[in-house]
């Protein structure tokens, strides 16, 4: 019971994978605190805690908001960095605010851990998305980093922010690089979240789902209990030799097999294709998997849940609950975000 | 002729590097437009203009003022976009702000050129602080990132930018990663702008130099004549293979063999010799020095000017002008700026 009465804080709490390691914590035995600012199109949820609620103490406040932080932290003896923007098309219609987000409020957050838990052992989310295009297949963490997209740019800054920092021991710093995750919690009501999310809103609906273009892309997608667990094994290790991992899903498959194993659980017809789309080629990176070899020898971490599985549990958890999560507070904030402004030349890239 | 009856904007243009260039194209018969913020600490001054005051429209605003930008933009045929901050410590102390200058404005400067200017030809000017400290020597443009203060971060970001709106096809942006360049109207009267403006403020008012340490790390001076060079090389180019290079001096040499250098041409004793000082310890580099093959090969640029020869004309110019540089209209504004806040984690770091 590495988290035994262990007091930590999860930023991103009320998101997909936050309130999943937030659960988790819970179940461990540790006295968890979640801020989470609920960001109109960032995937925060107030019925993801709903399994730990009283056991749970919640600030729905931004992470930059050093008054409410810095007390926060003065207790706490792990950070679990979660709070971001993970889409890739708002980034680029709206990079004000991806980098507000992104960069921004981690700035400040950090400065916050610096004055209140100096040395604090902090877990970021960095993303796969800092590495771009694949030079080569799978991705270790010494593929050059060249992202595609501003959510890319703004995630490695904060990333760099966290490895800085480690290096000159204000922080105890380890960054899990994701791919792309996908269970239970994922908000469902947010476009361009990236395709698992909207195979998983087709699949639950019935409706078929559709393949872009030939849809032989790789992709590992990487279970959010998996996901959580090398959370859990970086907060825990001591020591470590290296301070950024990546962490991938099981095995590369291509986006059609996904589409079709998806279906299968489902019982849905076999997907439909359809030509790929226009305003997704700016930012498509092509084949992507990971090399997850280091965080396996150091964190004896490996993913055990595979797609076919993963998929069965993530449709079994939302049939149940599928009016909190297709239906919620925000009835498709990220389609009013997407509309929200006159486009500009980045969005007319991205929409043409 | 390249640049004869060409429209060029130069941002920061008020400021050391980007004063010299818009003197340069103004001679090489373009219509320069500065845009410049005189942001306290930046090395901003107005007289840097005063050989071609008439021959400049000069603008003091910030490049994130798009009402402002957006008309000087929508008219200008290629862009110098050298706006920024340079200090490691002032980004250690003062970190948004540095962050507010080097990437918050520079992402909403790019966005009017994207859309008063989409395609133009920009030539960035980058910093070889994104690389840290050298894995390997000389620093080629594969070396690894790895900055190891809120300056390189954020320049990093900016960079990245560039290269990303290139890579989509919405600019045609050139990134040159500058080592310490040296020369005229480099502020002298800002601290905490790097060991080369605190010699020359010292050997141009007659005071011994000092080598911290045993002064063998190496850096590669170069002088802002052929930084100049290379901007306008990389301004006229068209087709490059690459469109981020590394731009050094002609030749590294060791600190104490800068500071001797200096002090012989400056006829001053020899220098003297004093600790490292502990708060430089946490971002200094070592020795770092300049691979500038790729440069060379595609823009037939390299640095012309010796250390000596470029110091001896760096004193001729600021010895008939010492008062616009030491009294400016700013006095000491670095200063200023350092003991306008109380100390926070990261200022008690670097100043303990």
């Amino acid at each position: 019971m590495r988290y035994r009465d262990k007091r930590v804080l999860v930023t991103g709490g009320l998101g997909f994978i936050g309130s999943n390691l937030a659960i988790r914590l819970v179940a461990e035995g540790a006295r968890v605190t979640v801020v989470d600012p609920l960001i109109l199109g960032c995937g925060g949820n107030r019925f993801n805690l709903e399994p730990v609620a009283g056991d749970v103490e919640v600030h729905e406040c931004s992470i930059a908001d050093a008054s409410r932080l810095r007390p926060i932290l003065a207790r706490c003896d792990t950070v679990f960095n979660l709070a971001g923007e993970i889409s890739h098309i708002h980034s680029m219609l709206f990079p004000e605010r991806d980098l507000e987000i992104n960069t921004t409020s981690q700035l400040l957050f950090l400065q916050s851990c610096l004055a209140a838990a100096p040395g604090v052992r902090i877990v970021y989310a960095g993303t796969r998305q800092v590495y771009g295009v694949p030079a080569y297949l799978p991705v270790d963490e010494n593929h050059p980093v060249n992202p595609v997209d501003f959510n890319g740019v703004h995630k490695y800054a904060a990333t760099q922010y966290h490895l800085m920092l480690h290096r000159m021991g204000l922080l105890d710093a380890v960054v899990i690089r994701l791919t792309n995750v996908y269970g239970p919690r994922m908000a469902l009501d947010v476009p361009c979240q990236g395709f698992l999310s909207t195979y998983l809103r087709k699949a639950l609906t019935a409706q078929a789902l559709e393949i872009f273009g030939d849809g032989r892309q790789l992709r590992d997608p990487l279970y959010v209990d998996d996901a959580v667990e090398a959370f859990l094994a970086a907060g825990a290790a001591r020591d470590l030799p290296r301070h950024a991992y990546n962490a991938g899903g099981p095995a590369p498959l291509s986006l059609a097999e996904i589409a079709e194993s998806l279906s299968a659980v489902a019982g849905l017809p076999a997907p439909s294709r359809r030509p790929f789309p226009q305003e997704r080629k700016a930012i498509d990176i092509g084949s992507y998997y990971t090399d997850s070899t280091k965080i396996g020898e150091d964190l004896r971490w490996r993913p055990a849940t595979s797609f076919a599985e993963g998929a069965a549990r993530t449709l079994a958890f939302y049939r149940e609950r599928l009016p909190h999560y297709l239906d919620a507070g925000n009835p498709n904030p990220g389609c009013k975000l997407v509309h929200s402004r006159r486009p500009n030349a980045i969005s007319e890239l991205v929409s043409s």
